[in-house]
């Protein structure tokens, strides 16, 4: 059976429950708030589940800069979430990183057009969040946002804060 | 990574969530309905997208009786899910099925001993949803419930109800 399916599934669930109670007139800011919360919360989890497996198997990961960071989260982080690797890395070697996804998963269950752009902030605001926790509890704190041109193709901005 | 860990995350923000919209009067009541109706939805798309596949492959499935239906979910079903197999199964042959586990993943976060486990209904709704929803795609209307005597084991109890 396929296993991606029940984390699109629930993801998908969760846009529209919360949807259904955070709706009101903020223009979807407090329910696409409330996800990129829950995802923060997972991504640090998902880090703290692979810490302490790392350490279980004494393969501890090191991480000799930001670059190595970025490129754990596009490769071993989205594979495990997304069953894919992030299609494309960029940095202006200043802070900035955009990770390109060509076809996301939680976007292909939208239907593709221009008309259904306005819902995707929903469809994102989980991920957003799951990068800035993973990221958080690997020690960097970021600002993530997404922009979305042709669905499902979207790109993952990275704002690195310095401390 | 451990990609087991995205669904019991997941999950715990759910009822987090839907715990503290659904909170009020009626003893938990609203928000166990809520996990309940989520799990039958998931469970739902679970058994579409597995018939979908089934018919990409060629690979259809045979169910010859309600048995087999049970069967399927004590081991595909459960194993995609919760990447074990259901312990133990018995039925009375007129319609009620058991489904033993004996170490149920989401009881597993919650601390064993008695005082958590009045949390427990909350840990179980979406799963006893879940089931619901699966056997209802294979076409079989059932009553899901679930009981906890020593966390984290449980037993569902799956009542076909007949046309």
């Amino acid at each position: 059976m396929a296993e991606e399916a029940l984390f699109q599934l629930l993801h998908s669930e969760i846009i529209q429950y919360v949807n259904s109670v955070e709706s009101g007139e903020s223009e979807n800011g407090r329910c696409v708030s409330k996800l990129e919360g829950m995802g923060f919360r997972v991504g640090q989890g998902l880090i703290e589940r692979h810490i302490s497996d790392c350490r279980f198997t004494k393969d501890t990961p090191r991480f000799k800069d930001e670059l190595d960071f970025m490129k754990f989260i596009c490769k071993d982080f989205w594979t495990s979430v997304f069953k894919k690797q992030i299609d494309n890395l960029r940095t202006n070697h200043q802070g900035i990183y955009v990770l390109q996804d060509n076809k996301f998963r939680l976007l292909s269950q939208l239907s593709s057009g221009k008309q259904y752009l306005e819902h995707a902030p929903k469809f994102l605001a989980f991920t957003c969040g799951l990068v800035r926790g993973a990221l958080s509890n690997l020690g960097v704190k970021s600002i993530v946002t997404v922009e979305v041109s042709v669905m499902p193709a979207c790109k993952f901005q990275v704002m690195i804060q310095k401390m």
